[in-house]
């Protein structure tokens, strides 16, 4: 794993570099606007769902120059939904990735909009931006997939499934369908952009990279919901155990902690046995997954 | 104008069916989510970016079974916007076309959830909806277009703008370039995206339509702050007085009500200069923006 950390640290770097120089400049009117997004934006997150586009490219043997833009779509979709999910009338968040939420650094008002414009920006990236090198079908393709994955019948429907089982024992299907749209529907997305931008990329390979993006979705998903239970506020960046609090439902409460990490290594294990098609040049991929079930925050 | 109005009233309803027709049915899950979506959309509005979509369509040539895509994307975008705009932390209406805003039918979180799907939805029927026959390139052009339009230097940056100025005393240029960007945007991607359906369409002849859409989207804004002033709040479906109440900056402010009609007349007979070129075939440009200055809602 010492290699995927450095590599992690690069992509990283890369992705804030992409990033930064795809969002208007904080002295580009309107200058709050603008500087909220920047705020929310760059703030060094985990970059999940950019890894997971630049992992891709390297299964298929694509440069990192022409995902840079997918890269940030995906991101910009991500951190739009934070910003509105952290808002008082969502989970009331006041802390996100160890600072204040885009809310209490601005005002509520701006928060909205910085989410908006930011989803926007992610759509107009795939439309225009010169380092896609795909050309205008597959462009649309990748439209089709992030407008699907985003909205409500994707993560913000995962969103509104989340909101109406608060206080509600869910079932573990139930369960699943929420995360499977919640957070599951933007990390396929992730992965699907990176294939959609191979040009004639055969379409069972393209199925077994879906797969493996479902799987990891989840996976991240029971992750997310034992180091809620597990980690303290520092270390997680958030305020801990706020889930258990409001009584949302979680893995560890249903299947308990044993049963939820149990869950997280067989996801784990179906993610990679989807990669068995793929040689050397999917092991990023494969240590992203083991990454995500064992990472500490 | 009686032709108008029955053209109107045919295209409202082709709108409303066309809408409806695209909108998730209520019972798909998540209801809630598309009950709200459904309730913010289909609720009879005036349509004034589908009807520009379809009269520059006439204006080219164009079948309206080409454009039902484009005026609704551009429906979707108003509607997300009045829906985030009307929310507490923003303008805090109870009443929109006169009956309750989203968050007070339902609750400010799927407010804030419906708008962000619909704002998704939008881009989704550029990206691939079938009634649009345009080819990739065109179709990329579009919701570039719109990205453009929508975001933080387009109609979301309007509403920032104009957020930082209530209270301010605006001189005309800065009041001009709040609208330009929170209305005048929409209303020029409105006629644009009818302009990029057409192929191979002369860039001088898509350079006035652009300009009659510039000249009619900032008389819309003009006539709407002074039936802000003029009209009771029954025949305007919102509070009435409440920009003025707001102390937010309006053109009956700054130039006194006769100086503000005289302003919305000049509008119009530049936006009726600038269709000089066009025949016959664009006489419903021509209503349309006397429509907008003399209308009473």
């Amino acid at each position: 794993m010492s290699n995927l950390k450095a590599y992690l640290t690069a992509c990283q770097n890369r992705v804030e570099r992409a990033l930064d120089a795809r969002l208007p400049g904080e002295n580009i009117l309107p200058q709050t606007l603008h500087q909220a997004m920047r705020y929310s934006v760059l703030d060094g997150g985990k970059r999940t769902r950019p890894l997971l586009t630049y992992a891709t490219g390297q299964a298929l043997g694509l440069s990192e120059d022409v995902l840079d833009a997918q890269a940030c779509a995906v991101e910009f979709i991500h951190v739009y939904s934070l910003i509105h999910d952290d808002l008082p009338a969502m989970d009331n968040d006041d802390l996100r990735r160890g600072k204040p939420t885009c809310h209490k650094a601005y005002d509520e008002a701006t928060a909205i909009l910085a989410g908006d414009a930011l989803q926007a920006m992610a759509f107009e990236l795939l439309a225009n931006d010169p380092a896609i090198q795909a050309g205008a079908e597959a462009r649309l393709k990748m439209i089709a997939a992030l407008t699907r994955a985003s909205g409500s019948q994707g993560m913000v429907g995962g969103q509104a499934i989340d909101l109406g089982s608060v206080g509600r024992k869910l079932t573990l299907p139930e369960l699943e369908n929420m995360h499977i749209h919640k957070t599951g529907a933007l990390i396929r997305a992730s992965v699907n952009l990176a294939a959609l931008s191979k040009s004639d990329l055969d379409a069972d390979v393209a199925k077994k990279l879906d797969h493996y993006a479902k799987c990891i979705g989840l996976s991240f998903q029971v992750k997310d919901d034992i180091l809620d239970v597990e980690s303290d506020t520092a270390t997680l960046g958030k305020t801990q155990g706020k889930d258990v609090d409001n009584d949302k439902p979680t893995y560890p409460a249903l299947l308990g902690m044993a049963g939820a990490k149990e869950k997280a290594q067989e996801l784990h294990e179906q993610a990679v046995a989807s990669l068995a098609g793929f040689g050397s040049e999917a092991d990023l991929l494969r240590d992203l997954s083991l990454y995500i079930i064992e990472r500490t925050h």
